[in-house]
């Protein structure tokens, strides 16, 4: 596992570099990140470029024995840019452009910045490709972060546009497929289907969820041209990157993730719930890139941050703990975020490893002496037995119709994740194109995107001895968000043996017999033909004994939402106990490791 | 009482229609209706009228021996039309057109739309107008709903403007009537009147009441030119009426009831409070169309809905409860919403009589025989002793001055409407014009505006023997919403022999006595002339023992506003006691019927 | 003292005038202030003046013995003016002019509008400058409240630009000082500073702070012409003066009051929390004009208003509370808000004196034996002993980062406040360019920013035998909001003999040893060289028996925010016990004085 930290040399003076790049190799590093937002240090006016500083940054830390991963700036272009092309800013939905002063504010459809962002990606690529210090590079950074992925101008709109009429060719397609007769919202013509802009009540389900698609789309076109001129200007095999924020939902980090082969997020804990969120996401991007794919931390928490509710302290190992989780969970590299605190600007309370006026914070001696035991540890990669199906299209088909307020994929997912990391297990997170087949169990606790792909995805699975159990409303709705008059699930039921006659949300107090366990916010009620009823709901209700759970050949259907009926039926499945606590457990090679959330500690066993 | 279902036959293959038709015939129906959203597919292009398929549903439901209510699809134009006409479409506070994409999104002002509305009004009556298979006519669709009826375009500008001129005459006579003085808000003329857009702070009341006013105003003139053309192209005795969604604001629901003669609403119990809500819902537009008038409810929940927060199951007997409440309220037609869940769009998660997949639902059933109970029970209309007094334009100004959060004219109506259930009373809910003294109790919790007709109209009642109780801040304001500076009650304050010093809001623990009630959030102080005093404030403030309940040969003044204290001064004047749990009473001819809205059982005993 | 009250003649009938003054001297009233809002009576078209009825007003209230403070009216403009003039309304962040139909709705840059402004208060001065009658003046009205400092037009965008060029010289030194590399912010121009409208994530800090002093200053500049036309056009020693809503942060209200030499401030004590916000605004505004300048009160709560949640009744004693606070607080004039109640406009529920039928309200009579008894009193002026530092440059640094989500710099002062009252001690809250050697202990519990100027001004208060002591996070930034790279408290770590190494974010349980008070949300890690530690945390965290208040030669840095601790920190100074209760005392010459608010009983002791 390599280490690293992101580096800001352009706002400190140079003078202090030298000393910076001691106290990097010092503290065991391999990595070093820079020049992700030096756009207008790089290139002060149009076309002048300032090449010298980073010339001599690159060259000194290629001296100490470290690599560079070498940043595009283009989530921050220059103001003399901005000004020069205003068409580039992100407009919202009321048709005015964002003022510029913060970052990630520009179009990822415009084609002047899509013109821009090569040519200063060139620029780059042209001096510093075949530079033997440059170990890596990363393109933009967190596309999609601040809900930039969705903008609103004139050219997106055309955009949008466009790829429907690749996707169906004639608009009578596009009607027939998305029901556009309800309410009368049938379209003339391409031109005529607008971005989803806030109205009197929502707009179309089918409209939405393209939209989604869409967005994700452009931000993948947008980074896919900067990969390939730098794929085709640096030597084989430098991994090229694009670092997304850990929870950003606006864009599919495995479609970014596999234009290079190299997934990578940024980790801060302190911006989501529980250390069990901060696994599931660290196991969500892990196979971003596939089964076996790399992935990084590209910015690691040690300390407070200054976005968050409280921005608390960091006690005494946490910031190990959390190099150790990332270690654990299979990471291949992670870099501190970030070396020494800002003086200037949005991030000025946002701790590093050093203080702003340049000494060591208390964090610091803890990330080395957890580098090094890390990197004795040499840990194997994990292999987990159980998968849980995971996909951007199933979290924005919910987003857009929750049924619930409040409701998304994620907290569907987590009950089901969190349930098997209380029994001591890993968790692969997989889309369902990945190979489920190779997995023991595979979970998929919330799809509703009922396509013949993956039936055909699970048809393989049981067919290669995987039981695959689905969750409530599973298979409800198709491609394009339109609800299936098949039985539900649909295209499995007759597979199942069973069928959902009421997709139900409940707000009564049902539980699942013979567990004991509550159900949760979704109820499916089952009518069986030829399945197996493993559990029935209980609890006094008109549900009272009627099927909760039912199984045939393989095939598992789970009419409940909680974790603990998924603990209850994983435990029935794979004879273990949950072994409580805010504990996390992973097999590695011969060795048990276990991280205690509550006390901190790490222990191994064999 | 008649029963029927809202039917979409254009979402659906043609080749299902009779099988649906038959399945309306089994459950007992009278009534279907189509059509309300249907304008794209009825007029594909401009001046393209495509009849076939509704000629064929009409003909069918009709030899089925079921009616057709019929509606104008004037609530979701043709995409083709919005983009011919973006003039017509609603315009917000801040100049920006309304999306397309929803519905209810055009402006009911506009020319251009209203002459749009009345060619496809034309059409449909020119076709189907004699059409004996058609029972019925709905206008438009929930008018006023999603806040549509304030729209703030410049043909709404100028419409305010002329309102105001027609009503005021000059300039001088708005200023006076208005006080702009205040704050130097002077108009020089009636184009310097504007809209009331959101400013630093509030916009002046007497404005904002106006505004008021002119949007219900407008929308009902919309709606009128539709009855009209509608009225002279069908026979005699034909109902024609627009559902509103249960709980609207915006336009005065019983001047749209009085077009045609028969109030109609949209009732969903899930998107209120407490079965007591949904009652008050229903005896409110049960009285629209006049004391005796007709009324229906348009639109029936049976099952879950998918726009309240938790969207929740339904259990069995519950859709049974509320038919038999509409029943018992007196309702004349109750439609089932809707037959078939939608496979597409907004609505794809209401649930229906039919599954998606055309199976019926559990409640199907339950639906059937309750209309069999209904039709056997053949239940007299209520005749209630007790009557409250409800305005939209007391409404209008209580939510423009709440005095305190949060506070509406609804809340004080529904404190004293729920101490009247409570004692196993009807209670009727009228407006200050409809005749007072057919009741022996009129309360008045919330009559703000003091005018001399409603002076009239209450010592008619009194003169007529019927005890009149006014609550809390009554006739404090004047037509246009400016305080009074004659005693309060402006206008009665002689006949009750007392008047109200101190129209305070509550932060205390008052209680009335003797009956130690909560005074509730309002304690009017009063001083006493010749009135007799029937009840006092306690609570160790300030007002321990001061008068609370005052009354003079038949009219009262109440200066609390909570159910409690409402419920002992009923009890005192009624002689009879609280029934207790969650229960309705209603008495009708011989019988005593009983809903226990817990229990979900309805008994009869004689 | 002086007394006095709001009237508005223009809204009342003529003949009433006579009863009005008559009342008003019946009550004991030294001022009566008239017409800040009716320009619109006064010029009822361009250029076309009524005096006629302002005449009679001051002739009246003249001969009756009361002395007028007049009022310009440039708060309100005229529908006319704001009709002909467009261009004056404020702008907002997406570019659109707000609507009139308000208060303070004009662009306090616009030259237009300070032209008319200046015009209507040349004409007022012009008639009546010179006249007997007129005491006092008031300069607009409440400056910068309801947001209204803040303008967005393209004046305000230029005036900004001009006004950093003033300040900075070169975009190159604006560059260097503010950081603008951070994110490549760099500006070309100073045309290229835009106003910080809201876009992707937050703006810069430095720009927003500059900003924050742009508004203010821009209001201080419009008052100041307005103030220069008076002074020069009235008697000398004439008192001018702005009132400023109690709360208000957009407008330095230290550099409003020495405009004129008199504060005055609206005290609202409903729109606070606890009494003793309202002491603490109280003492804010009594030191506005300088540690011995005047304050006034231009509007005193004494009944219910109309703009807060609940606006509850006022109890018997309360006004007379009120008033006796402010004179034990060292005002020297209060006037009562307002005279009658409105019957038209947006404070048609806001009480007077008179209800809005012309009779006394109840509390009528408590007013005029208040007055006299505060009278009678002769109260000496206050001498605390300690001191708060305040500032507005502080508060808006903390507004922009709070690092905590809703903390104010208010919140950090208010803790310090509470516990000095709490020692029944007097507390003046000052700038930290006033003279702090006047003070036996200052206390600077939020002192953000740390300049040459200010580490001099505590050098001399240290000289002086003055105890300083800092709170947490002190002096971390410099005047333009950049993060010190200094050892912190920049500038006085080495003569403290201590740095603090984590201005920490607390979200644990830590204490304050030996005193076992809560540190609050704040815990300064310290490092210790030279100074004495005086109190460590305690709690069974990692802070475990650090340091937390460290002292070296009359400068103490305590590294907590908690009131209890401060409490307990000054109880270790003074030598004093906490009163406990809602308890103010007042030491005025030989009596000590004690208000509780609890039981609203003032008392007298010597």
């Amino acid at each position: 596992m390599q280490f690293g930290v992101c580096w800001y040399p352009e706002q400190w003076p140079q003078e202090r570099w030298a000393t910076d790049i001691e106290m990097m190799v010092d503290l065991g590093l391999d990595l070093v990140r820079v020049g992700e937002f030096a756009w207008a240090r790089l290139e002060p006016e149009a076309g002048r470029f300032d090449w010298g500083w980073l010339d001599t940054v690159i060259e000194s830390v290629g001296e100490a024995g470290l690599g560079v991963v070498l940043g595009t700036p283009t989530a921050t272009p220059p103001v003399w840019l901005m000004r020069a092309h205003p068409d580039i800013m992100i407009t919202d939905q009321r048709g005015a452009r964002v003022p510029y002063g913060s970052r990630r504010h520009t179009c990822i459809t415009s084609a002047t910045y899509r013109r821009e962002s090569l040519r200063i990606t060139d620029a780059l690529v042209g001096r510093y490709g075949a530079n033997p210090a440059v170990a890596g590079w990363q393109v933009d950074n967190e596309p999609g972060n601040h809900d930039s992925a969705r903008c609103w101008c004139d050219e997106c709109e055309v955009a949008f546009s466009r790829w429907l009429e690749d996707r169906f060719g004639t608009i009578d397609a596009l009607n027939e497929a998305w029901g556009t007769i309800f309410w009368s919202q049938t379209y003339p013509d391409f031109d005529s289907v607008r971005l989803p802009r806030d109205t009197m009540t929502s707009q179309h389900p089918a409209l939405r969820l393209a939209h989604r698609k869409f967005a994700s789309d452009q931000s993948v076109d947008f980074l896919r041209s900067q990969f390939e001129r730098i794929r085709a200007g640096v030597a084989p095999g430098i991994p090229i990157t694009t670092n997304l924020y850990c929870e950003d939902l606006n864009v599919d980090a495995r479609a970014v993730a596999r234009l290079g082969g190299v997934a990578s997020m940024d980790n801060y804990p302190h911006g989501v719930s529980t250390p069990f969120d901060t696994a599931y996401l660290l196991d969500l991007h892990a196979t971003a890139s596939g089964l076996d794919g790399q992935a990084w931390i590209m910015e690691q928490q040690v300390g407070p941050v200054n976005w968050t509710d409280e921005n608390p302290q960091v006690s005494h190992g946490q910031a190990r703990l959390w190099l150790w989780q990332s270690a654990l969970h299979g990471y291949d590299a992670s870099l501190v975020f970030r070396w020494r605190a800002a003086r200037y600007g949005q991030e000025q309370y946002h701790t590093g490893l050093l203080r702003h006026d340049g000494t060591p914070e208390r964090v610091f001696d803890e990330v080395r002496s957890t580098i090094s035991e890390i990197n004795r540890a040499a840990l194997p990669k994990p292999k987990p037995k159980i998968a849980i199906v995971h996909s951007y299209k199933d979290a924005w088909a919910i987003e857009i119709n929750p049924h619930r307020r409040g409701l998304s994929h994620r907290d569907l997912l987590f009950e089901a994740y969190r349930a098997v990391r209380s029994l001591g297990l890993d968790a692969a997170i997989v889309d369902s194109t990945d190979d489920l087949g190779a997995f023991e169990i595979v979970l998929a606790p919330a799809i509703q995107i009922s396509t013949p792909e993956r039936i055909a995805a699970i048809e393989r699975a049981l067919a290669a001895d995987t039981e695959v159990i689905l969750g409530a409303r599973s298979f409800v709705i198709d491609r394009e968000n339109a609800w299936s008059d098949r039985p539900l699930p649909a295209g499995l039921s007759d597979r199942l043996g069973a069928r959902v006659i009421e997709p139900t949300s409940q707000n009564l107090a049902v539980t699942i017999e013979p567990w004991g366990t509550p159900a949760g916010i979704w109820t499916d009620v089952l009518e069986v033909d030829s399945a197996e009823v493993v559990a029935r709901y209980g609890g006094s209700t008109y549900l009272d004994g009627s099927p909760a759970v039912v199984t045939r050949d393989g095939l598992t259907y789970a009419g409940f939402t909680n974790r603990e009926s998924w603990q209850a039926l994983l435990a029935d499945r794979t004879g273990l106990s949950p072994i409580g606590g805010n504990i996390e457990r992973f097999h590695r090679g011969d060795a048990l490791w276990t991280i205690d959330h509550d006390s901190r500690l790490i222990t191994r066993s064999e």
